[in-house]
């Protein structure tokens, strides 16, 4: 599970990007995150396919309509389908489903995957690089760690509500491609902020430093994270358990700088109160994807001989919540 | 906080109970546990004087009632009490008030122990003994652990569900006193199981095995004992708590047995679902116990010099989950 390119002899050469522009996307999984970063990608010029499910009748009808606080629009037509052996092979597969239906995936890239294409993973947590990397192979896979505030509120209808910047960075090497620059091109048109990181493995450690904390305790408290960050008590365990994370990261062979955890409280202070998307899952009664920002970094760092005793009690908090959650 | 009585060159002499039968006894506190057991004491005959606060209208007028699984029994006259300065010295004087209230103590204690009395602290968690050590003196103070379910339903009216038996000890010193046995030929004459145990810290921290995994999860996760031994992540995290409290017992000075831990989990899994006493306080929006049961235990840990990393968890949820409980 603890990603590391460190063994001796490995190269860094640059992956060559095959494939010339225009780059089509197929997006697997249009909600509030695959819905909105494939709009805005369309919108820019971009050829994209979305994979529908339970949206896949109105959104082949109407199209998609984006509210955003950058502005709103509508795409009328959008190519929409519901199995992708229907869609075309894709340059760049954007994974945006949440990790708990990543078992559907082995059914779901080969058909759509480009010879010379990439899969773009945009999960939460830890491990779905990995399970993406064992179907298509190491060197498909690039990672994007997304920042984005957004609702998916209707059929086809998504809400953004604040950030959206992505972080990019390939998963079987460090440094950054050629085919990173090219899908930075494709983002920054689409007025999509984004950054290029050498080293996707810190970036997963880093999001979780605030995810573990935040997610967890907003679930288990039924909190905001104003509440959590105004009462004495929780705002130390907050710390804790992100000092925690970084400790973990460090077993896992990723150093995260100390001053990011001081960032991380003080960025959460100056947040509007926020329901984090756990709390979300968990109070519309959906599963929560406690296995990929709990469950397997709690496993990589006992894999790595070192213990996590606060994250490992929200993790068992967790999935007594989820259990009872998904009976009720 | 961490009692200990090992200090080099100290005597074993047992204390001399010098009050001839009948001993009387001052009910500090008259609810759920202290109208029980003191209701139990006057029905074998005892003299008991009874300290009520809101109820002591009611009480004055028309007695006590006790449902109970033994039986169920009413005294129409008691001694009733509003004021420490109306009732007499006591020969036992027995603190059966919840542990937020032991600020009171200084003002209530002094007026009614009886030169050569005693005072039998029967609360839950650490601290209360040295709290009332501190007012009436080492010498004078004896711990109750108590394992009594019941609940008081209406004004001097409690309903007794199950248990009831009381283990007794010295505080200042280990062994059986004669006032010790004093105390249990009269809890024995009332039909109150009573033991003599030669260590009271032993005691108080072999309660909080069990009280600080149930009392804790079953308020964070709104949840029964059987709720929690029955999904196998809290199972777990109950046993894990389970042994960071013997572990920080252990760094007090008190070595409890391994199988301990197995015989908890065991009587957890054969008890009826039952809703912890610091769930019924969170539930009827009463301040927690939580600095008897969580706070002290950590603090008298911390200044042994080891950690506890679940207990200081979950002290700081409940120290959330009170805080807003109390706004609300």
């Amino acid at each position: 599970m603890c990603h590391s390119n460190e063994a001796d002899g490995e190269t860094n050469d640059v992956i060559t990007f095959d494939l010339m522009e225009p780059r089509s996307y197929a997006i697997i999984g249009t909600g509030a995150l695959g819905g909105f970063y494939g709009a805005r990608l369309q919108r820019a010029g971009c050829d994209v396919h979305f994979l529908l499910h339970t949206d896949y009748e109105h959104v082949a009808r109407h199209g998609l309509i984006c509210e955003s606080k950058d502005g709103d629009f509508a795409l009328p037509r959008v190519n929409a389908y519901r199995d992708v052996r229907d869609m075309p092979r894709c340059d760049v597969v954007v994974v945006a489903l949440k990790a708990m239906q990543n078992h559907l995936l082995p059914e779901l890239l080969p058909p759509v995957v480009k010879d010379g294409g990439a899969v773009l993973v945009m999960q939460n947590g830890l491990g779905g690089d990995e399970e993406v990397a064992k179907i298509v192979g190491p060197q498909r896979v690039m990672g994007g760690l997304c920042f984005l505030c957004s609702n998916k509120v209707g059929p086809g209808h998504i809400r953004h509500l604040d950030y959206g910047h992505v972080v990019l960075s390939e998963f079987s090497q460090r440094g950054v491609s050629e085919r990173m620059r090219g899908i930075a091109d494709d983002f920054q048109r689409a007025a999509i902020p984004i950054q290029l990181a050498e080293d996707l493995a810190i970036g997963r450690w880093q999001k979780l430093v605030w995810n573990i904390p935040y997610n967890g305790l907003s679930v288990i408290l039924n909190a905001t994270t104003a509440e959590l960050m105004a009462d004495p008590h929780t705002r130390v365990l907050a710390e804790q358990i992100m000092w925690e994370v970084v400790t973990d990261a460090a077993a896992c062979g990723r150093c995260i700088a100390p001053d990011f955890v001081q960032e991380m409280l003080d960025r959460t202070d100056r947040m509007k109160p926020y329901r984090t998307s756990m709390k979300i899952d968990f109070d519309e009664r959906r599963p929560m994807e406690v296995e990929a920002i709990f469950g397997n970094p709690l496993r990589a760092t006992q894999q790595a001989g070192a213990k996590s005793p606060l994250i490992e009690t929200l993790y068992r908090h967790l999935k007594f919540l989820d259990a009872r959650n998904r009976v009720a």
